[in-house]
């Protein structure tokens, strides 16, 4: 399903002219364009959904091997050093566009380009308790 | 295959305690100990692979359909306002444990945690000469 004036919806099905650099029957993956490095790409899903959390399990389970297919892909191609894979979820993770996409991002040494992060430091306890939270049952 | 001396095939494997939430036949999901956030976890393979580039497509294809299960699981427990799916590969992109590993961000509105990047101003021509350079055939 597309839904109606999303524009990686158009995007991703053509009715918008993009730079593609890949296609198959679930995605378009295509230029970035406001890129963190050069040959930044975004892999958009042909159908509708907001984020991660409402995609088909079918469809989520073809995006890491082509994610894999791509940044091999990157690395041939542009000579980098290295490739991130990012999708985020909701406004709060940086989600600036309401339609499921993953960011694959070729990396140069030293680029300082994206993805430092503080590193929080917590007590045994804290950890124990966070984890008891979290454990999936 | 687990690979001699790799801390990660050890704690997903069990010969090292951690702080698991999650555990499958294909992978085990920690605590981070060095977590951006609270309730930073690693999803990590149980099989060595070095990255995403020398991953089993069979593995590789079980990974977002987790990682959309652990997200929601993380939005339900721990009322987040989001949640950031990273895999880094290779040094130059903030890798620091080469076994493959997704790492599950929850995020909070204005936490300023990570994952910020400067925007490349390009041209049409070079977004052109990208795009062919990168256009898989």
């Amino acid at each position: 399903m597309k839904k109606a004036d999303c524009i990686f919806c158009k995007l991703a099905n053509g009715e918008i002219p993009t730079n593609s650099i890949y296609e198959d029957d679930d995605f378009k993956v295509i230029l970035d364009a406001a890129p963190a490095t050069e040959g930044h790409a975004l892999i958009l899903s042909k159908e509708h959904f907001d984020n991660l959390y409402e995609a088909d399990d079918a469809v989520a389970a073809k995006i890491m091997p082509l994610a894999k297919k791509l940044a091999k892909h990157m690395k041939e191609k542009l000579h980098c050093d290295g490739v991130n894979v990012l999708q985020n979820n909701e406004e709060a993770a940086g989600q600036t566009v309401f339609h499921l996409h993953v960011h694959l991002i070729p990396r140069t040494t030293g680029d300082n380009a994206i993805l430092e992060w503080n590193h929080l430091e917590l007590s045994d306890e804290e950890m124990q308790s966070i984890r008891a939270t979290l454990e999936y049952k």
